[in-house]
């Protein structure tokens, strides 16, 4: 019988599953269940917020898209998943039965600052990026101190750090840079950490950076309230002070939304909610279920005074999808061969001419290599790479050979390897 | 009736404040009023000092050089200035009266260290540098530890390192090196302040620049005291230490000279008696007084543990020189439009075969933009800029518009802007 | 009647000498007694321990190579030397008498740290380095974590540092990188010291490369005991902290040997038990013997925390192989010139594909220049000396014109140095 997999989320992890799923197996039932209508190039969304991008620049719309590789399409909110079941049921209250669940959701947001919501901004959707960009507006005709960075428990830095040059590079451009502190404020032990424990020397590059750019910093504290005016944060002491501020911008904390809690404490980590996965990011209780991208549960790369959690970058969700992708047809076809993504993560923060790159690999130290570059050509290659892979979602195919190839010529990486034992913490050896 | 505009000083900015009157309306009467006969390119004073420039090389005769732009020449030292009658009284008892005053008579050195006047060398003046030439050549036969650096209070830091660096080039050609330790001693909280809270990553590049020379550095702290064949320090905890000096050059403070003192505490900030200006570089009481250079008051970038102050560096007093020559022409046309200067600092430390320049646009955070470079050809270039420079004066025209081109297009530098409101501290935002 | 200079060690120092007094005298009796039957290029040990050289590439039989210069060649050890009769005791009893000794032993390794002979490697010595490169082979099987570091008291980190780099490039190809957490663990105050007290940015650099490396480190700690699986240390404030380590590489302290000693206090520094002599590398008390390379006595060029010593690399040891030779000859023809060896270090890391080089010129400061690069060819460079080392070696001449005349050219270094006084510290200025 033929078999129906069910991907939740139309994101970058969702979309490359259901696009791997399909060149491995032409005639599996793919179905994606997503509460948005287009797929969105995350990576994308504070050029968004800068206006450098324009919202149908970086998204496409998934109903006219996924039918032509014969890949179902529900827009709609998945409400639960019940497990023993094999079901999802929407918003709507239908109910989907699947033989293999992919949680590819993406996160939900934790503002988790008093005030963050209200008073600060976000990149992390394109509405928030949207939002940014009106306020930005108002913000450029009377320009004050901003303040910029990253809440207790962020697992994801780079778009702070992104943003904070963007931001410098606009405010250069319009000539007002002059009328603009800029400080960065983050839960970090120290700027280039980047939940990652740094990456090589990005510590002394960072703090280059800053310096080149004017931009002040202030870190290894919880920023615990955001005002209209300021921003109030604590030191490791406990003693609060503040910092005025007439635009601010904070990353939130991640967690995993409702749909995964309601699947119950085997499939969704009671700390953060997000979805239990071994190394093969297949949930170890409901073997049918697996999880691909930022809702996965994968442990900080090392403990910080505030804490702070590890990012899962563009690449590694791409290994992800290749793995899960890998390990789902094996499973249909009774074969033993799993597969585990290799983790090493890609970064980018855009600083408008130029760019500075970061390569861990992997992820989790011991780190067999790294590499850093600050350069104009790697701004280019963001750029390039955007074209590119959006180019790839509308074409239908995420992992075309010649990039497999390009990958391991120039970087000696894979995005996945096989794994003669799944059992573990996602990232540790097989 | 024909306006006379009275400029006491005949430096960069006595010269540069005539000449662009001069452009600007060709009748205006002008006169400069100097103690010294001739005018010295300031920044080659080090190369003075250590033989690598004659006097006749930096230096021109002012009597045979201003009448041919139809600049009057006083060649005496101004003794007062009375500002209810717009007198200027020279040294010889003669009363010259003005309808503007410009004040560009430079500082009056404060050697503040007990025996510092005596025991120590300076590069200030040209007749310092000279003398410091001739300790030099005894030192070269009995060479030992030199110490450099500045105390309390200084703001003209780059002078210190210039001499550091270039002390150390001549050492080593002279292959004596090995038998003189350097150290440098500051009254900056960290090497690379240079009185600006750094320039972009210039700590880490003097750090740098530091150590490959072999020169030691002592930051943070107040030289009390220099004697023969020492120089004592004191640290922030008041402990007091010594070290053993052959050779010794240390930066003065600078204060406003007994003219500007003479004027009264509305045109003499009774602080340090230099010039109390405005945005615009105009005395904010006597509304004909204007200053220009290093005898304008202008508060420090930022408050360090010992007081260090702003350098006025020869971009900046090229942008004063120009402000004020447009504001006061535009008075006398009865004109509303006013301009203040932009201040961005452009400061180049030679070394001897290569250079370590930094920009910093504007001098006062938040800034622009940062540039720092260490190189050969910025060596050449603040050679070749020295006798541009000369033969600006010589030519008469010490702003000629493709010096604006350029700045304009290489640096999206203008050393003057139109102002709206010219009450506020110089280099607040207009 | 002609002269008998004996020279104790066949290594760098000890063959250097011997060809420099061949080429100066034609008829001069030279001996070389040594216990290995070869000359070993001691820097590319760390190169034989990874298997990357043969011993055979690396080592050069004496009892063949020597007569064809008419060098005499003794393959026993010394065991005693009698500076009063002028005769060295060799182990099988015989005596030898000579006119001029040379001590150039090379060091006794001292594991001082409990455990370390037993349980750590070494790459001091050819068979040291053969057994490191059997233990690496079965570690490689069974990866684990690494720690490499110096013991309190090691005057030459150089090979630590080049081990830990070889190692990462070594296990990076060999695709297990990720499985080796490695920490270097060293009494050096911070790393880049180099028992040098840093060379310029040596310690910005060797962060920079740590941290792209992502070896982790330990400074300014005494390693105390060193267990099968576990390196045991102890900070300044004598708290005890332990590392995990499946293999490990510690430098051993350098001493004088046995054969030293015997010649009594005079000769051998109570201390160290390695050669004292003075700045021309002669004996002060018995003024015809004289030190060459690692056993003679050197003092540290600053007092660290934990205590550290001087390295003596192969460019100041060629350096006193020079000037000893010359002194030599001067001696046997009543001349009074002296030479004096200048000292500059010249250290090569290499770390598989690039490699990190150091110039100290000279090694006590005050320094007249530094040089640090870190690129490809330096590690093209140091393979190449390699090669042209051995190559003088199989010729018979160490110092040719050409090499004298590049050093000169490019570096402006000399080896040695004639020197009016040579009473004082050696490395102190004549």
């Amino acid at each position: 019988m033929e078999k129906h997999v069910v991907i939740i989320g139309g994101g970058i992890g969702g979309i490359a599953t259901a696009y791997n799923l399909r060149k491995l197996d032409k005639n599996l039932k793919v179905t994606i269940v997503s509460n948005k209508p287009y797929f969105g190039f995350t990576p994308a969304f504070p050029h968004l917020a800068l206006g450098w991008r324009r919202f149908e620049d970086i998204t496409i719309p998934l109903a006219p898209l996924l039918p032509r590789f014969n890949i179902g399409f529900i827009n709609e909110a998945a409400e639960s998943i019940d497990p023993k079941s094999n079901k999802v049921k929407l918003r709507s209250g239908k109910e989907i039965e699947y033989d293999y669940l992919v949680i590819a959701t993406g996160p939900k947001l934790v503002f988790g600052a008093e005030g963050q919501e209200e008073n600060s901004s976000s990149v992390c959707t394109a509405e928030h990026a949207m939002e940014t960009n009106r306020k930005l507006q108002e913000f450029y005709q009377n320009p004050g101190p901003v303040v910029i960075g990253a809440i207790p428990g962020v697992s994801c830095f780079g778009p702070a750090y992104e943003f904070a040059f963007m931001l410098n590079h606009e405010l250069v451009k319009r000539n007002i840079r002059h009328k603009v502190p800029i400080t960065y404020v983050t839960s970090e032990p120290y700027i280039g950490h980047l939940g990652l424990g740094g990456v090589g020397p990005s510590r002394r590059m960072m703090e280059d950076l800053f310096a080149e750019k004017d931009i002040k910093y202030i870190t290894n504290v919880k920023v615990t309230k955001i005002e209209k005016d300021r921003v109030v944060y604590e030191d490791l002491d406990g003693n609060s002070q503040e910092l005025e501020a007439k635009f601010t911008m904070f990353m939130p904390r991640f967690q995993g939304p409702e749909v995964v809690a309601s699947a119950g404490d085997e499939v969704a980590n009671p700390m953060n909610k997000m979805v239990i996965v071994n190394r093969c990011f297949q949930n170890p209780t409901y073997r049918n279920i697996y999880g691909v991208g930022v809702v996965t549960a994968i442990p900080p790369v090392e403990k910080t005074p505030i804490p702070t959690g590890a990012p899962k970058t563009g690449q590694m969700i791409e290994g992800m999808a290749m793995a899960v992708a890998l390990n789902i047809i094996n499973d249909i076809h009774n074969s033993p061969d799993r597969y585990a993504p290799t983790l090493a993560a890609i970064c980018i923060a855009d600083m408008g001419k130029e760019a500075a790159g970061f390569i861990a690999n992997p992820v989790i130290p011991p780190r067999a290599w790294v590499k850093t570059k600050k350069a104009k050509w790697v701004h280019y290659l963001k750029t390039a790479f955007e074209k590119y892979f959006l180019w790839k979602v509308r074409r239908g195919d995420i992992a075309p050979w010649f990039e497999e190839k390009a990958l391991e010529l120039f970087l000696h990486l894979k995005p996945a390897e096989p794994c003669k034992d799944c059992e573990g913490a996602p990232g540790s050896r097989c």
